[in-house]
């Protein structure tokens, strides 16, 4: 990895395609540089001007002065590889290539360029960002790399004079959505570290960018564009710093659509990963999944003011001096996951001093718009955010007026060093800009949309539980499985379709699961079956034959040595009339399991994150609930327990809908294996317990059947068996 | 009804409280009613002034030299009865009472006061909008008539100065939340002919304001914040009104969660209802479900732009010269219900004339920066809305400069009003506020948040289709069943708990479903199970014993003459065991049902909608699932239909999720039945078909229990039996 410090705080840069015309990027990117202050080297390179903008050109790079930390390159798709590869002969560290043409473009010939491109970074170690991007703004130099709009003529400069709130770094495959970032969020007095867009990924990738975020003191949380990671294997290291280093990430993962994915494709040359890995790869690692420019800039708010004052649950008080606007709040937190409880008899009677008889300090605490006008939001928020009852405090205000909000700054200062919770604003009418100013200044985000406000204290009090987990040391986290050479054996053998038999007694190796019994005769299968000494189920056992069923090769709740001898022959009859070239093992004996609720248990392989452990109802109930549990291998009981609880079957499991308990205990002891087992498998693609039995509380799992197919079922073509 | 147009457009107003000290509410309302114009007469009522803002004051009401159209009083709640007692008595006709200290306050003085405003009203048929309220706005006239800080100092005036969208009326309970839909919704150039502050609806209902809008030449949607209708029964007639008249509301109905169910009984003195017998209220009656200010003005947007060119169907195409935000559309589209197609090949081809290598036309349509700065939004927007794949068009722009906008007036202007579908820009960085007038003026509503421009189209093709339905002659709506005399006969006797036997024996006799044989011997259940010729199944019949099953007194798949015996003996030993003071009818002797899906159809009386029917999965199901449908009765086979189409339970029955497909048609059969009968029968407190197994289809239904509460329950207080 280059070093990025030449690329991100240049102190000195050419402007290579540098143009004295203001109508296009070319001469815009002389201005965005310099607008800001930037007091470092600047040298335009143009071949048709000796003087831009006030500033000596050059004609080419070699005969810059010195070797520059940092290139700008704006002309043409064909002259940027040459223009690059003298950047690195006159030993530029670092350039950013905004040109457009490269893999974005239907055809070849960009496609070339960019592998050119790929090529120079590779040979100079040179930190490069793009091509077809719209490069960065460093706040702090201050520096805006950038063509963007957003960057230009701002009214309040690049960042709040005074803003008690933390540093937000940006950073977007697409330059339109991480500008925008900035330009709806400067508004809301955020004080923006970076935005960073990626445009190719040609040289430095997106998570790059974030682990160099990661470092940077004037960032505490990083919001993220995401159409697909082009190295996905780095994700759970940069995920991890930043969780140790507790700087939350806010990422936007697009392409879930069919629309979405093509787009995605053509836009920046890279095929959208699997939606539902990144969604679960997210959930793991606490990465708050975003949705909306405006509710991720929220919730980055939210995190940039309180991060060390994370909510520690999710009940909350709503402040307000509308009562319509109190009961709208509180509907709302109720449908994001919060709680509005009433408060604790003592903080009402204080609240209650200081009300007129049409108030109420229930929660929400309509204080009037009488008592606002007189005593501000001060006195009752903080007595509300001493209360017991609560974790996190919401202000359903008007703020409009700046008449309100003025003589209170002393006392709200004071209390946004002092209230040791998360309280955030909410402006039902359109907040004065000053206003917001005023209350940032005083340690508060002010938000104008209830369902984001809601949706950044839930995100912020989930957030904290899983840095909780994180730093505990009995959180159970699991490793992969150590696998013992006979069942590596076993997975690498030619032809990668595993079928049940096989695959149980694999898994019984492990410990995993039990192993049936396999017969090839009647007479083993009577001895078999009166071993088990109470009813059982015969199936015909052949890597060639699926929906075993529906050809009448499954016998159940056989009883009785005549009836397990026909029922032996009659499988084989079946299945050799179905499928007569198939072959068969034999027949297996298993016990007749108990009653319980079905329950799927898979694997399957993910092409950018490795296994990803299923987790759904059994059965036909799958599709009816449509909603199952994914997350990446291995997983620990903890993690699964968490999981669970989003999870709309746990009903069918915890005794709450009627049907009695189940052995939720066996069903994680034996997903946390199996997912360590496909951690430790690389050559798996799939794997499917389906379905499992979860027996009544106390009394174990039941694997009916199970099928495994490893990579070399895809080397030769081989068509994957369904379980039953 | 009193007349509401002196209320709402008066020709003379009398300030009752009005004060020269602009720092209160007494004074400010003088600013409110004279800042934007309003040019009829005007007679501040004072005590202690003689002349306020230079115009003459009276000492009462009595001595105006007019009656007055409206009278406007602010003075304290201790005084208001008298003013108004005067107003009534001087001929004035209308009033509004700003004054707090009423039903919303803590103890009984206040309540009486609130109902001597109420006699008020009914002895002098005065329209009178409060106490406890806001006032309201008439744009026309132009009279602000409320103390709303948001009708002060706009930059802007009350309504755009050139905007083609329609006017958008809001009647609130809350006045500052009616208010904050002005505030928020003036910056989108949505042009508001009302906004209306309730209050307390001493005199005029919310519901009656709004059936005052749907006759407004200047309101063309009308957006509603409620906390709970006090006439609940002048819903469906108002709705359907507005149905008529192709003026869709959209309203917020808050109160859902337990707090604010809470807040909103202490803010406006009204319980709240049932918060799903609302939703089932605004779904039938095509009302668009409010979430949050800015998502309903987006939607009011969407209408007020194009209520008469309504989406016909969910396909929508993307325009945008920003891949990112093309993608993240594309994807909350989609979350959203909305469909993006990929166009079809002529109109891609058309595109592909204007774009470079880099953009696409397949939908999102990257357009790529290049083309919009050169070309503008007009020519591609104008190729794609002549598509015959999609059925509305999402332009995804910046729209941050104005310069990029202003060119394209023209071009856009002919656009806006020649192409048949609608077309809203949603743009992805804030837009500058004279570009979103210029889109205005050019008839393009723009939107800046992805999330509400999807909710928007979405609830846009919902109400076309709705108003298509609605129109049709052969949509099949059902009326009450007539009741005949002998089954309202047994429905009035005393007790009001009809068990399963007569449960069915009352609905057979409507023609609903079949009785069963109820048998009082053992020779007699044996002649009955013989007539069967098939397995029975035997069930005790008596109002005091539920829960059968339990106590062993329902006996299943009963067979031979020797078995019924037995069951028939068995069942009546545990009744008489466990219950040995139960009224006993009998046993019942019915057929042993087919398999088949178990469902729940059942009615509930709502106090506010009366009866409302529910329909769920079956047994434990019901609670995994989450979801019912919920709707009042009676309702029709196409209104089940579409509600099915939303319900989770659907893929149980209609062979999607591996099952086999179920008679759907004669679910829809019964329970349209069953809601004929709730509709008609007014002492139905409650009724269970409980469960209801569905066969395989063109096999029909079997009610396998059933159990019917009156009203006579409730009075006698005697405990509802539940289903087995």
């Amino acid at each position: 990895m280059p070093n990025l410090d030449a690329l991100f705080w240049p102190r000195s840069i050419a402007l290579v395609g540098a143009s004295p015309d203001k109508s296009g990027i070319r001469g815009r990117i002389v201005d965005a540089v310099r607008q800001h202050g930037f007091d470092g080297s600047l040298y335009p390179i143009s071949r048709s001007h000796t003087i831009i903008d006030g500033l000596t050109a050059y004609p080419d790079v070699a005969t810059l002065p010195e070797a520059v930390d940092l290139a700008i390159v704006t002309i043409p798709a064909a002259y940027v590889v040459a223009a690059l590869e003298a950047c690195g002969a006159r030993g530029v560290r670092a350039a950013i290539i905004i040109s457009s043409g490269f893999a974005e473009e239907r055809g070849a010939q960009g496609i070339a360029r960019e592998q050119a491109i790929r090529d120079i970074v590779a040979r100079y170690d040179m930190a490069v960002l793009g091509p077809n991007g719209e490069g960065y703004m460093n706040a702090a130099i201050p520096l805006t790399a950038t063509f963007s709009p957003t960057v230009f003529d701002l009214d309040n400069g690049l960042t709040p004079e005074h803003s008690a709130g933390g540093g937000v770094g940006v950073v977007s495959q697409s330059g339109g959505i991480g500008f925008s970032f900035f330009n709806r969020g400067r508004p809301k007095e955020l004080r923006f570290s970076f935005v960073i867009s990626m445009g190719n990924e040609a040289g430095l990738e997106g998570l790059d960018a974030i682990d160099y975020l990661l470092d940077d003191n004037n960032t505490d949380v990083v919001l993220g564009f995401v159409e697909s990671f082009r190295t996905p294997a780095k994700f759970a290291t940069v995920a991890s710093r930043a969780a140790a280093l507790r700087k939350p990430l806010v990422l936007a993962k697009v392409g879930a659509s069919e629309a979405g994915a093509h787009a995605a494709a053509s836009h920046t040359a890279s095929l959208a990963g699997s939606q539902r890995a990144y969604e679960a790869m997210f959930k793991r690692h606490g990465v708050v999944f975003g949705h909306d420019v405006d509710e991720m800039l929220d919730i980055a708010a939210g995190f940039s003011f309180f991060r060390d004052r994370l909510p520690k649950g999710k009940r909350v008080a709503i402040l307000t001096p509308s009562g319509g606007a109190g009961i709208w709040l509180a509907d709302v937190c109720e449908a994001y996951g919060l709680q509005v409880p009433t408060l604790d008899d003592e903080t009402r009677a204080a609240i209650d001093r200081l009300l007129p008889a049409y108030g109420t300090s229930r929660n929400p605490v309509d204080v009037t718009a009488q008592v606002i006008f007189h005593l501000g939001y001060a006195p009752v928020l903080e007595l509300i955010a001493a209360s017991p009852s609560i974790d996190a405090v919401l202000v359903a205000g008007s703020l409009g007026l700046l008449k309100y909000v003025k003589p209170q700054l002393g006392a709200l200062t004071r209390l946004g060093k002092t209230i040791d919770m998360p309280v955030i604003f909410c402006a039902y009418t359109l907040a004065h800009p000053e206003a917001v100013a005023l209350l940032a200044r005083a340690g508060f985000p002010c938000l104008t949309s209830m369902p984001n406000a809601a949706r950044a204290l839930s995100a912020m009090a989930d957030y904290d539980r899983f840095l909780e987990r994180s730093a505990r040391d009995d959180d159970g986290l699991v490793d992969a499985l150590e696998i013992p050479a006979p069942v590596a054996a076993d997975l690498a053998r030619p032809g990668g379709i595993i079928c049940e038999h096989e695959a149980k007694s694999l898994l019984a190796q492990l410990g995993i699961t039990h192993r049936d019994a396999l017969v090839t005769s009647e007479a083993q299968a009577v001895t078999a079956a009166a071993a088990l000494a109470q009813p059982v189920v015969l199936k015909v056992q052949s890597p060639d034959i699926s929906h075993r069923s529906r050809i009448g090769a499954v016998a159940l709740d056989v009883q009785g040595d005549d009836a397990v001898r026909a029922a032996y022959r009659n499988i084989l009859d079946n299945a050799r009339h179905h499928h007569p070239d198939a072959d068969i093992h034999g027949v297996s004996i298993s016990p007749m399991s108990e009653g319980g609720v079905e329950i799927i248990i898979g694997i399957n392989r993910d092409p950018d994150f490795g296994p990803i452990v299923v987790l759904g109802a059994g059965g036909t109930l799958v599709e009816v609930l449509d909603d199952v549990i994914v997350t990446p291998a291995p997983v620990s009981r903890l993690q699964l327990l968490d999981l669970l609880d989003d999870w709309k079957g746990k009903r069918l499991l915890d005794g709450s809908a009627g049907m009695p308990a189940a052995d939720i205990d066996a069903l994680l002891n034996l997903t946390v294996m199996v997912s360590r087992f496909a951690a430790a498998a690389g050559n798996i693609s799939s794997l499917d317990l389906n379905p499992v039995i979860v027996h009544a509380r106390g009394r174990g799992v039941s694997v009916v059947d199970a099928l495994i197919i490893t990579n070399d079922a895809e080397r030769t073509g081989n068509q994957p068996l369904a379980t039953d």
